[in-house]
């Protein structure tokens, strides 16, 4: 029985094959970079104005300034001053060559037809060429998760395609000869596929698409057949079917593909029965069929081996004493707000239900020696959404 | 000069004509519903069993029970047992009539071909019909977010198709003669375009997709034929061409297409001249054309306005002393770690930068009336990826 920090880390240690390809940067948020991105162009890419005012000469500010010309960004001229010459320019405009520094035009007045400053300051609003990015510099590193500040950057450099991982392939299947799917109609006899499509939606929610492979009979063959039909997936995700019961084919048919279990058991409740196997670079999850269970394994196990980042912990204060049975991982649904986490209905629920996950927000992770937890502790806390 | 809060108001007053469309629950995350949606199923949809075990009458479980037959989950049967009679029975299975407590398999015994309790709670493990769910009742009220768990749970009903509320619309313009497009070459003395793709990842992260429609020149008459051409948006952005300098047409365009100023700054830094105007249902925003004004302005006002929900505040504790100019907002960028914000750089960069949003994880907006803070405060910031 691993705990769940140890499945997590067996989970950690396998590398998928992913492969690398050129995309979009608009179709690249949230894509993990291959090779680090050199600039090419300095930042800015000209000497320029950060205000709109007079470029000058700083030391001739006594005898003021005879007004030459005007600049506006996008002018290309390269425009030249002498010492006592001023020229008015825009932001992001082109330094005069000769200028050293910006005269604000609120600093500015006029006199005989001279401009004069009422304050100014060597330097001033004088951006260099290259003092943000300098040509041929590592821009961004090896590895990193492009954000949205990454893409502006990218688009700053003229840079309109990247070289970043593939996606993993997903396949979900579900298992059970009573599931019906929610396109078709299911009598009273029959219960509809909710944690399939419910994992799916937390995959996406996390930035990962999946391919909903159908349902699995309970049969050995069929099963076996099901996941030979996957095998050009990097992930097989596999709900119901994990418990010991008269119907599980899934693990016999997983090692008869030449699979390895990298663990049974995690010590949690719900979702003991979570199972994951590998083969080569592949692998497979084969998660308690209850839904609730499926999906909360699919949180804690998958969505941080698919991001490779631990959930962040969120420090809470627990409103509600909270009674625990020891010598597990319990996970605690509630609601987080304000700093507050409330148990949801004294932590009383059927972990077969779907509703407690929808009125929940946050879990929390007891410790598996802990039995009981006092009204107002601080505690740390896991947001769902 | 508007405050941010009193911007953030005066756009959340602004309800965008949004229609109703049925979208697939696949295509369902994130999205608003539009009227309640009922429940049409029981869930569970029959009494059925909630463990591995034999379904029995409790007060016989001295005198032992004959096991009459097996059912597994999906078998419809409707089974029956007597007084002294039990139905091995499978998680998920159909409960057989005359049944009221499920023995665990680990708490049996077998004697003289009898099954036996070691122990027995009356009602164990029996879950009722409607229990969770009653047909009938309102499932998920109008107006909500779909999560992953709403939509496992529509699944769960066999809903497939929900009524959502329409996406706006967005168009994002760039303006400057000086802007090239990512895609094209730029020699240099000319800028690539960065702020439209960044605000249009930034949206995106945030669930909204844009069109980009190019950038402005800088003529009245340009700018009025390019908002024309985007009436049929919901909501237009552009950057660039919101400072007082030469080159500002914007307004004058928006005010002759009939547009009304919702603002026309906000008393912030960086992004002071933000505008925004309004339009019937439409809203058009001017953003600062600074880089990273740009992004924070859109992070600020547009992000919100667009998602309907507020930033959230994150407790933090300041690492360094922080001085700041008050009578303004100051945006301080910074990285938040461990509970810790360290802010960037000493808060020592240009506004027309991206690389200090690249280092960026987090802000702190500081009070109007702030001048320094100092080491260790607890401070609130929010959370920029």
């Amino acid at each position: 029985m691993a705990s769940l920090s140890e499945a997590n880390e067996a989970l950690n240690a396998i590398n998928l094959d992913f492969t690398g390809e050129f995309v979009n940067v608009k179709n690249a948020l949230n894509r993990e970079l291959i090779d680090d991105i050199f600039s090419t162009k300095d930042l800015p890419c000209f000497d320029n104005s950060a205000l709109d005012g007079y470029a000058l000469k700083f030391e001739y500010k006594q005898s003021g300034y005879v007004l030459k010309d005007t600049i506006l960004a996008g002018d290309k001229r390269n425009l030249e001053i002498k010492d006592n010459e001023c020229i008015r320019i825009m932001t992001g405009a082109k330094f005069p060559s000769g200028a050293d520094t910006i005269l604000r035009l609120e600093d500015s007045y006029e006199k005989d037809g001279l401009i004069y400053a009422k304050s100014l300051k060597k330097g001033e609003a004088h951006r260099l060429r290259g003092e943000e990015v300098k040509s041929g510099e590592i821009l961004i590193k090896n590895g990193t998760k492009l954000t949205p500040a990454h893409l502006m950057l990218l688009a700053s450099q003229g840079i309109n395609e990247v070289f970043v991982k593939t996606l993993p392939k997903i396949a979900i299947f579900s298992s059970g000869n009573e599931l019906r799917e929610p396109w078709q109609r299911a009598d009273d006899d029959e219960i509809y596929n909710a944690n399939a499509h419910g994992i799916s939606a937390l995959l996406l929610q996390n930035g990962f698409k999946s391919s909903y492979l159908g349902t699995i009979k309970d049969s050995f063959e069929a099963t076996k057949n099901a996941l030979k039909s996957a095998m050009n997936f990097d992930v097989i995700i596999c709900s119901g079917g994990a418990s010991k019961g008269d119907a599980d084919y899934m693990k016999d048919a997983l090692l008869s593909l030449g699979f390895t279990e990298i663990f049974s058991h995690v010590n949690i409740r719900p979702g003991a029965p979570s199972k994951a196997f590998k083969n080569g670079n592949k692998i497979a999850f084969v998660l308690a069929g209850n839904p609730m269970a499926a999906f909360l394994m699919a949180f804690l196990l998958i969505v941080p081996f698919l991001t490779k980042t631990k959930h962040e912990l969120t420090k809470a204060t627990l409103k509600n004493s909270l009674k625990l049975k020891s010598g597990r991982i319990n996970v605690v649904l509630g609601e987080f707000k304000n700093g507050v986490f409330n148990v949801l209905n004294d932590n009383k629920y059927g972990s077969g239900m779907i509703t407690p996950l929808v009125n929940s927000n946050a879990i929390y992770l007891s410790k598996s020696d802990e039995s009981e937890i006092l009204e107002g502790s601080e505690i740390f806390i896991l947001r769902l959404s």
